[in-house]
């Protein structure tokens, strides 16, 4: 069995640049693309960064992705545009579309850029944040290829994971950053129950009928996850809208096609997403909108907590302290991951060139 | 015991106007502000329409709220605005707020317009479906003035049960209509269980020591709710974000007052809302958005169901269903707050005019 190592930020971002030129894609969207799943990575955001890579193989040999799509802004106003993302990886659009909505935003005060024809775009929270560490709030949303997601009362999944992120800028504190599934729990979830021997919580998932599961292998084969609230007593119907109003931003909004709806006989998934960012300082006078999110931030942080050994974490905590970690001591590679990488640079035709980082 | 009763909506909306006239109130603030309070009875919200005169009553008592207030548009771009309500009541400047992102969404695209100085405003969805109802996405948040909501991990109620609302528009079904409290469940549903003699479900409520409760009694005591998610199990750490979100945009962004942070001289809670309105005909050719919603909302409504019995229904049926009764069948009124209303009617020196509505 492969050892899991710890490989320096670096050594990681030339691996999946590497991986990426040998799948022939261009210079540019390596640059935006690596860079996103870095970010997704180094904040510990461990589903949404290197460990794709398996899942971006089998997309690309099923010829469901485009390797060098022709990404086009086909249409644009001073606080819109829409990208057309040529069914290609999601992060190279995104990290357009997210730019693009700063540049506005800092201008006219505020602005959305939707994205259609994409895959998998990361981490929601990494584009969010893009917007904070501009002085803006940043809202960022994606639907996804699969329905796993059953809302209140049916039986069948409608809406995938459908991720929801919202960031805004701070002074003192690092930024907020809030970064959610609509679902009640992660597919990964389920299997580290089963990996691990364990039921699941009930109110996580439904077994192929839609009932209430419990057993993490029936959870983790039916893929049929509840939306936040788990169960209409505490309030699924809650998640269920918001998984509903995310597909809405992010399909609809994007003109990109809803799953449930998509023609078996259709290759690309066409996934869209929705970009936003604001400029606080339209709203409020110099400084007076951090200072007061400031001051929130140092009151959650201070409040009694339940029990002493475990704080009060205000969004985002967890991912700037793995951050501030991570940078110095390195991003960890579980043994599997790590043999699956050296199998996927093989194939592409470059040097697998991860090890562990010297203590 | 007062009898219940069933009243017109016409009836209905003269006896709010009565009772604003007989406080004090301008024209044109009683009629936004009975506009908005009679869309929340007619679509079913009973928390949030004609049972909140007692509430509003006191506060009026207390000298926290201005019966005549000044409100005015302070800033004011092509894609924004801020007004401040001047500490009255929160319907009339935030219809004005609405009124304003509507207009301007329609000339440039989107706006968002915040209030501060504001009380209580309402429902949520009142807001949003406004929007819809004009061909726009629309989205509304307001924080509260007493916190209830316990984030994740703190013995300390933090927040309100901050609502958050989004609609949009549509062809062939009504409007797409999400409101939600950002708590597992509203203060009012401790209190019916309470009433009924019955213990409220693990994970809706706190006691006073942040441990979860099931004694209706003690939890209707503590008035200490659970984020959505209700424990950190279940991701209440999303429902907790959620709210902090809510805060952000409503408290910070209009420059109002964090509850947790309100000197307790400062007799006006100083509330916030956040208002916005998105055109999606910038982003989508002709009907391309209302045509994919109707087909994503069809699809929803033909999920296989869990029970035959129970359809599966999307976000704005159950308002929908309301309204379409309410209308032609009238609002019904519980017998104790009929009575309340006779005696604010009284002391307000206006005629109690509601009666049965024949048959």
């Amino acid at each position: 069995m492969t050892a899991s190592i710890t490989v320096s930020v670096q050594a990681l971002q030339e691996q999946m640049a590497a991986i990426y030129r040998g799948w022939g894609m261009a210079e540019e969207a390596i640059a935006r693309t690596v860079e996103i799943m870095l970010e997704a990575d180094v904040m510990g955001i461990d589903s949404h960064g290197v460990t794709m890579f398996p899942t971006y193989e089998t997309l690309q040999k099923d010829g469901r992705l485009t390797m060098n799509p022709q990404v086009r802004v086909v249409k644009e106003t001073p606080v819109m545009a829409v990208i057309d993302g040529d069914g290609g990886l999601g992060h190279y659009p995104s990290s357009i579309a997210m730019d693009m909505a700063i540049e506005k935003a800092k201008k006219v005060g505020m602005a959305a850029v939707t994205v259609r024809h994409s895959n998998h775009y990361g981490a929601a929270g990494v584009y969010a944040l893009r917007a904070a560490r501009h002085g803006l709030i940043g809202i960022s949303t994606s639907s996804v290829w699969n329905p796993s997601v059953v809302p209140t009362r049916s039986a069948e999944p409608m809406f995938g994971t459908n991720p929801f992120a919202f960031a805004a800028p701070t002074k003192r504190n690092e930024p907020f950053l809030f970064d959610m599934a609509t679902s009640t729990v992660a597919i990964g979830k389920l299997k580290l129950a089963w990996l691990a021997g364990k039921p699941v919580p009930e109110g996580w998932a439904l077994d192929a009928a839609g009932q209430p599961v419990t057993d993490a292998e029936v959870a983790m084969n039916s893929r049929m996850l509840t939306p936040l609230g788990g169960t209409s007593l505490m309030g699924s119907h809650k998640g269920y809208g918001l998984g509903a109003m995310v597909e809405v931003l992010s399909t609809m909004l994007a003109g990109a096609t809803y799953a449930p709806l998509r023609p078996a006989e259709q290759k690309h998934f066409d996934i869209g997403h929705f970009f936003f960012a604001l400029d606080p300082h339209c709203f409020r006078e110099k400084d007076g909108f951090e200072d007061d999110l400031d001051a929130m931030i140092d009151r959650l942080h201070a409040a009694t907590p339940v029990d002493p050994a475990q704080p009060v974490l205000v969004p985002g905590d967890p991912e700037h302290q793995r951050r501030a970690q991570r940078e110095t001591e390195g991003v960890p590679i579980a043994g599997p991951m790590v043999e699956m990488l050296a199998g996927i640079a093989q194939r592409a035709g470059v040097p697998f060139t991860l090890t562990q980082l010297a203590a």
